[in-house]
C-alpha cells in the first residue's frame, strides 16, 4: 500500500480526495494536516467521511508528513504550496499539487497575475503539467505534478482537439465559463454565502481570472501559435459542474462531424474524456471524473461545449487519475 | 412625510425595508447607519437598491438618528439593541425594534436564553409586542414596538386560533420548523456557505432555539394556560420562507372543517392572514406579507401549517405593518 | 377604472401580471380566460393569489372577453394569439400581446422560424414593438402591441446604446444567455422537471432560438445597419433572472468609462434601465422590473452585461409599463 | 458474471442503478427494458451514462428478459411489476422488486392504500423485505426480495433501533419527513416542474403516503406490539436526500447518550448505518448508501433523526445490498 498525505483537509478539495481514495486499493492515507492547532478529526471537519477515516488533522511540518507518506496531495492555498513542495520534494516525498504554484512555467508570468514573487521559481521547468489527456507520458516519471486549475482543465481539453488541428485562430478566444460555487472555497465569504448565490447569475474576474494565463500556456504549447482568450467566468447557483462555452473563429468553413471527428480521434483511448452529440450539461459529468465535450455552429459562429464536476475532473479527480499513472495501475482505478 | 431611520443598514433585514419603504407613500427615509467608519452608500452596500436612495450608511450615534428621524428601525444585533433604543426614546424618537431584545416581559427569561443581563429591563414591560393580528389595539400608540422573531409569528399565527378557543392542549406541541438560508443573515459563516447548504437539509438549536419563549410566551397570553413547545428548526435549501409544521394534541375530537371556521373567524379581518383549504407552500407567500395557515387530521394527529416568507411578514413586512399602525394609515399601505 | 383581461391566466406570465395589477390603482381586472372547460377559480389554478381576486378562468370567446374588457392582456400561446386578436381589435379592444405572433414585421421570417404561416399578415406593419426605452412615443396611441420576449429584451437594452451610436460592429455579436427556468413555461415537460434542471447548466437552441430574429429586427431599427448575432441560451438552476453577456466588436478603441457615459446618457430620463458600475446579478433585479447593465474590457474584447427578471421585466413588468403608457399614468405604476 | 436486467430502464431509480453496476465487479448488465417501442439506446435516455453502457432499451416481455438474465431489478410502476414478476419467477430468474407490489404482506391493506386488487397475493408471504439491516438472513436464498420505499426504510433505520428495545410508544409516532424532489420520479407533472418546487417548501399526502402501512407493518414485526404512526412527507427544494425528524414518546426518561449506545449496538456490524453524534443533514449521505442517524431530546420529547439518499440507499443503493447478499460477495462492493 502506497502511504498518502493531505496537506490542508479542511476544504472540499479535500474531501472529495478522501471519498475517491476511501475506494481505492492500492493507497492508505497516513496523515492529514491543518493549520488549526485543536487537531480535530476528520469525520468532524467533514461529516460526510464518518467512519471511513480514523484519522486526526494534524499541525505537521513538511519533514513530519514526508515520514508518513510517500505521495502527498497538496491542497494548500497558492504560496503556501511553494513553502512545503520543496521541502517535501527534498525529503523524497512525490507531490501533486493541487494549488497554482507550479503551473506556470514563467515566474514573471505567476508575479503578474498572482501578486506574489515566486520563491521556487527553478523547478517550475522541472514539473509536470497534470493533465493526463496531454501529458500522460510524463507523469508516471514526475516527482512533482501540478494539478490544473478546474476552469482551466474544462477549457483546455474542449479546445486542444482544435488547436491541435489547426483549425481554430489561436487569438480572440471567448470563453464564457459557468461554474458551482464549491469552486470559490470553503472559508466563509459575503460572496459565497446561499443567499446571495442562491437565485441568482453574476459574473467576476473578468480580465483578472487567474486561470487565464494557465489555459494560454497550455494551449499555446499544444498548438505551436500563442494563444490568447478573453476569459469570463461566471458563477451559477449549484454546488459543482462547470460549463465551458466557447467561441473561437474557425480557419476555414467546417461542419459539426468534421470537428466531432476531430475530437473523438483526439481523445480516442482517454476514458474520462467523452465526445459527446448532444450538448453536455454539467448534471451529466456532477460526481464523476468525465468531462463532456461537443461543438455546434451558430450561424457560422462555432461553439464548442466542456463540461466537467470542478471538484472531480477540475481537481481532485484528475489529481487520482494522476496519482495512477504515478502509480502504474490502472488510470480508472476508484474512479469509475 | 414621516422621517424613518434604520438602525444596521447592512443586513437582509434593512434590505427588504428599504424595496418596501421605496413604495410607501407616507414616509421618506433619511438615516441608515452602520459600525462600519467607511460611509459605503447603500447601493454599495446592496447594489439591488441602486438609484432607488442616495443615502450612505454612516456610523451616528443615536443621538444624532435622533435629529433626522420620527420613527427608527432598530435591525441591530440582540444586545445592541437595548444600548441603543433608550438614547432614541429618549430623544422622542418612537422605535420599531427588530432585534429580540424587548420581546420577552420577563429579564431572567432573556437572561436564560440570550445569556445576557438586560440592561434595560424595566422598560420590558411597556413594550408592545408587534404582532398585528394579536395586539393591534395597542400599536397605534406605542413608542416602542419589539417586532416578533420569524419563526415566532409564523409558529403563533397558526396556533393562536386554536389556543384561543381552547381546543388544543397547551402542553407537548410539536413544531416541526422549515427555514430558507436568509434567516441566518449576512455575516460570513461556515454553516451558511452556498455550498453548505444547498442539496441539504438538516436541524439546530434543538431545545436552544430562542424563538422557544417568545412563542410560548405570547401562546400563553392568548391562552390564558401555560404554553410549553417543542421546537425543532430546521434549514431548508432556499432564500427565503419558513413553513412550520405543527402538532397539537386535540382535546376533544374535531374535523378540519371545524377547525378551519374557527380559524377564519379569528381573522375574519386580517388582511395578511390567508386560511386555506390547501396546503400553505412558502412559495405561495414568497415576497409578500402574507401568511398562510391551514390545518389536516392524519389519523387522529391534528397538523397546523402556517407559511411566511421569513424576511417580510417575519420580520420587515410585519414592521411596516407596525409603521402604518403608528402612522394612522391603511395597514396594507406599501405592502400589497 | 380601466377594465382589463387576461387570455391564457394559467400560466406563469399571468401570475405575475395579476401580482402587479393587484396593486395598480387605475385597472380592475374583469375576465380570465383558460381553455380548460371547469371554470377553475383563480386561487386554485395560482394559490399565491388566494384572496386577491374573486374570479374563475372561464373559456370565453374573444367576443365575450370583449364585452368585459378594455385592455386585454394576451398570454397565450403563439399562432393562438393571432387567432384572437384580430377579433379583439375588431370588437374595440386595446391588446397587448404577450406571445410572439406580432413581434416580426416579416411574415416570412415569422414563417422560416415558428414554422407556422401568419394568418393575419397585414396587421404586421401597424403593431408597436412594445419595448417602452426604445417606443415609448408609439405606445400611447397604439391599439396592438407586441410585448418583448424576454432574452429580447434583455439582450437590446444592454446593446441597443452602442448599435445607437455605432461603437459596435453590427454583425458577428456573440450572446451568451443565461436564464431561470421559469422562461420555459408552465406546461410539465421532461426538461423542466425540477430534478433535470437543478444542479445543472446547459445550452439549448444553438442556431435556433426564436428571439434571434427579433434581437436582429429591433437592433437593426436601431442602428440603421443590418445586425446579425450568434444568440446562445443557457439554462441555469434558477427560478427567474436572464443574465445576457454579450460579446460584441469594437469598431475603435474605447474605455469602460466612454461606453458607461453612452448608456447613461441613452437612457437618461428611464426609470426602469439602470447603468450600473458593477457587474449585474440577476438577484438585484428579481421581482422587479429593473434591467441592470454594464460593460468591462477583458483584453480588448468587450463584454456587455445585461440582466433581467425574466417574468418582471421581461414580461409582464414591461407589459404593465406598456399599459401605462396606454392609460396616460405615470409608467412607475404598480412596478416600483 | 451474473447477467442482470433492469425492467423499467428510464427512470432515476434505473439510473443509479446503472451507475452503481458500472463498478461492480461480478455483474454484467444484459437486457433493459421500456414500453417504448423505440429502442432508445440507453445514452440518449440518460445521457449521464454514455460510453458505460452499450445497451438499447427494449419492449421486451418478462420471458424474454429471463432468457438473457438470471437476476432481475424491476423498476416498474406498482401494479405493472406484479404482472412481470410472476413471469420472472416461473422462469426461473431472481428478482428485486424496486415497486410496492410486494412490501405488504396483507392483500387487503395493499388494496386499501393503493387502490387495486392484487392480483398476485398467495405470493405475498414468501417475499423477503429487503432491508438488509433487519433481514439479512433470509436475503441470500430469496427468490423475490421486495425493496423498501425509500422514506420507509429511512424513517425504519432510525425507529427500529428503539422500537426493538421497548423504549418508546409504538403508537403516537410523529415522523415529519422532508425529501428531495427526484423521489416524485420522472414522469413530467406540474407538482414536479422546477419553478414549482424551487424556493418552495410544502407538505403533501397527509393521511394518505403509501408509506405509511409499509412502516407500521416492518416495526411492528420489529418490535412485537402493534405500531402507528402518522407520517408527514414534505417536499424540499432539492435534487435528493430524505432527512426524518421523528417525534416518538419515551416510555420512561432516559439521555441522549443511553438511547444512541442502544443504537449503535443495533447497528454494530452494519457498514452502512451510521449512528452520529451531530444532526445528520442529507449532504453527509447523499450520492452515498450511508444512513446517518441520530437522536435529541428537547425538552422531554424525544426527537429521532434519520438521513438518506433517497435514490441509493432509499432505492438502488440497498437494490444492490440485497444484490451482494444473493451473490454472496462482501455487502459493501460497488456501494463505497
Amino acid at each position: 500500500m502506497t502511504r498518502i498525505a493531505i496537506l490542508g483537509a479542511t476544504g472540499y478539495t479535500a474531501l472529495e480526495l478522501l471519498k475517491i481514495l476511501a475506494r481505492h486499493p492500492h493507497v492508505e492515507v497516513t496523515a492529514l494536516t491543518t493549520r488549526q492547532e485543536t487537531r480535530p478529526h476528520i469525520s468532524e471537519v467533514h461529516p460526510a467521511l464518518t467512519g471511513q477515516y480514523d484519522l486526526e488533522c494534524e499541525a505537521l511540518t513538511p519533514a513530519q508528513v514526508a515520514e508518513r507518506a510517500d505521495i502527498v496531495f497538496c491542497a494548500l492555498p497558492h504560496t503556501a504550496s511553494m513553502d512545503a513542495v520543496p521541502q517535501l520534494l527534498d525529503a523524497d516525498c512525490k507531490v501533486i499539487d493541487l494549488s497554482a504554484d507550479y503551473r506556470l512555467n514563467d515566474p514573471g508570468v505567476y508575479e503578474q497575475w498572482y501578486g506574489h514573487v515566486h520563491t521556487d521559481p527553478t523547478r517550475l521547468n522541472d514539473t509536470v503539467y497534470g493533465l493526463p489527456e496531454l501529458y500522460a507520458d510524463a507523469i508516471p516519471s514526475a516527482s512533482l505534478v501540478a494539478n490544473p486549475g478546474c476552469y482551466t482543465s474544462t477549457s483546455i481539453l474542449g479546445l486542444a482537439p482544435l488547436v491541435n488541428a489547426g483549425l481554430i485562430e489561436p487569438t480572440g478566444i471567448i470563453i464564457d465559463a459557468k461554474s458551482g460555487v464549491s469552486g470559490a472555497g470553503r472559508r466563509p465569504k459575503l460572496g459565497t454565502l446561499y443567499s446571495e448565490c442562491n437565485e441568482s447569475v453574476t459574473a467576476y474576474g473578468i480580465g483578472t481570472h487567474r486561470h487565464t494565463p494557465e489555459i494560454e500556456q497550455v494551449l499555446t504549447d499544444v498548438g505551436g501559435a500563442e494563444v490568447q482568450v478573453a476569459f469570463n467566468p461566471h458563477l451559477m447557483p449549484m454546488d459543482r459542474g462547470i460549463l465551458c462555452t466557447m467561441y473561437p473563429r474557425l480557419k476555414q468553413e467546417s461542419s459539426v462531424e468534421e470537428l466531432l471527428a476531430v475530437m473523438m480521434d483526439f481523445y480516442r483511448n482517454q476514458p474520462f474524456v467523452r465526445v459527446v452529440d448532444h450538448i453536455p450539461a454539467t448534471k451529466h459529468v456532477a460526481h464523476t471524473n468525465f468531462c463532456d465535450i461537443s461543438v455546434r455552429l451558430n450561424r457560422n459562429q462555432l461553439v464548442v461545449f466542456s463540461a466537467t464536476d470542478n471538484l472531480i475532473k477540475g481537481a481532485s479527480g484528475v489529481a487520482v487519475q494522476n496519482l495512477n499513472l504515478m502509480l502504474g495501475v490502472d488510470s480508472v482505478t476508484a474512479l469509475i
